[in-house]
């Protein structure tokens, strides 16, 4: 018997928080959902986790089975545990929250934190595509575009612990799309499921060419243009290239930076298959040295959607020593 | 006394080969240079490599009291010890040569092999402007752009042993310059001392603007363009100006990658002093994330020209286990 033979996984977002408990296979036991908007007070936070935690545990024979806690939140810092100027936290703002070390405090169990890309790596390796890898990148395609970057087994988290922010290179420099962070043109405004849907709009409005997207009168999301892309529609084939495009290029140079065997795709889009694939595929290649041409590979992450948050998370929750 | 004290140092270069014995605090104590271009057969270049350094050591007290050799080549593979299709060295060609065997099996003494931008990083590490740094990016300005990562302390060699080529990141899209690789618009077309003086050129041929670089009636080099803005010529000083900013803004992209503490410049155009530092250093500022703004330093190599290449091979000799 091993004494303490699970973890627990938490991922933080803005509305809402899961919570759940792994075992060493990837297996998520049990799990349930917390409001993370309830408070503007992080301690008053800590106590609804805490409390969800604890009555979770009793599913599998309490806390004390539980090894290790993995967090991944928005900004949140490997090095130093903290949560810093996440503005889509209610409690997060403009302050720096001391936030494993609060929770380790309240719940008694070690807690790892880092952000939600390079969680879903670490459980992309743990559990899921990467497995025996050791170079990958992992780039997650939702309403932004995150990543996290893993170097010879460990995740790349840089001098201050904010290192993988590859949605935030840039992709269009002059002309470029504002980005929220401020920048003109980065990777996110373009290969974002908010941003695919821009595209489509963009073209709609520039373009006279049929499309079923006309016929949506509210505001097009990606869902719909991946849809009417399934159906044939050619303006919508034509956005999927073009983000593929956009993808495939970044994709170039951050192989030329650290050689990974392949790069893992996660999100929404990601479920687009070949409309996605294929694109990013070729213009990767196209903008390859020689050297790499036909060798790197794309792959899509095997996490269960529905479980890959939690798993990631906990993933840490293995790995503190 | 210890019994093996230093470690020797070869720079593989496309017409000579230096070769030096370094000490433990990076002082050069003896060197010599070989020609790499005399024989078409490689084991006839080790040969005369074998023989140069079994002579140059009986300067230190004989091939005893060497450690470890470390030798910087270019396409040189540290994983596999191999030089591959390098082109530039007359018995590369398309072969795979397995060149750390082959002169570990003549010289007997432990040898280790990268392309001359890793070992130029590891040599700053070791020696110079790096160290105590764990988190840093090597760009060597030269001919060519070339680029060491080093990431917790250790040089990035990817899942192939060719991580790192920066200089074949995409800097201008549309329109870009064609690269020796058969790529458009990587960034060594635009900053590596060739490329500068072409943009000089280009500008000179498309405007009418007064500049002194009128005056040279054979084709205008780096150093031509330096001496020119140094003494205030406008056409130059922007050349230095577009230089930097293709620069800044390519560094900022590579700070959204690995987070380093500093970005270190070395080689010809790393001399430029302000004429390149200012420029690059605000564009990269205005283009990075704003956690990152103003925190990132550029700093020049503190490795003497001269004795710079055999320094930073003769660093991997420290590292061999």
């Amino acid at each position: 018997m091993i004494d303490k033979p699970y973890v627990a996984g938490i991922d933080i977002g803005g509305q809402t928080s899961k919570i759940g408990i792994v075992d060493a296979r990837g297996m998520v036991l049990t799990q349930t959902t917390i409001r993370t908007d309830s408070h503007t007070d992080v301690s008053l936070y800590i106590n609804d986790l805490s409390e969800a935690l604890t009555s979770l545990a009793q599913n599998v024979g309490g806390l004390s089975k539980i090894r290790g806690i993995g967090i991944g939140a928005p900004n949140g810092n490997y090095y130093t545990g903290t949560i810093e100027n996440a503005v889509n936290l209610i409690w997060g703002g403009k302050n720096v929250i001391p936030f494993a070390k609060l929770f380790n405090k309240k719940i008694g169990i070690p807690v790892a934190l880092t952000n939600d890309a390079n969680a879903a790596a670490v459980g992309e390796m743990t559990y899921g595509a990467a497995r025996g890898m050791k170079n990958f990148i992992m780039i997650t395609l939702g309403t932004g575009v995150g990543s996290g970057i893993v170097i010879n087994g460990d995740v790349v988290y840089g001098h201050d612990g904010f290192a993988g922010e590859l949605g935030h290179t840039t992709s269009i420099r002059n002309n470029g799309r504002l980005c929220n962070c401020g920048k003109i043109g980065c990777l996110e405004t373009y290969a974002s499921a908010i941003g695919l849907a821009r595209t489509a709009r963009e073209w709609l409005e520039s373009s006279e060419e049929d499309s079923v997207l006309r016929d949506i009168s509210e505001d097009i999301t990606s869902k719909d243009v991946f849809e009417a892309a399934s159906h044939g529609d050619p303006i919508a084939i034509k956005v999927f290239e073009f983000t593929g495009k956009i993808l495939g290029e970044a994709f170039a140079d951050f192989v030329a930076f650290s050689a990974p065997e392949a790069i893992i795709l996660f999100g929404g889009l990601a479920r687009s298959g070949d409309l996605i694939y294929k694109p990013t595929l070729e213009h990767m290649n196209k903008n390859l040295l020689p050297l790499w041409r036909g060798k790197i590979d794309i792959v899509f992450s095997q996490l269960k959607e529905s479980d890959a948050a939690i798993l990631g998370a906990s993933a840490l929750g293995w790995e503190i020593k």
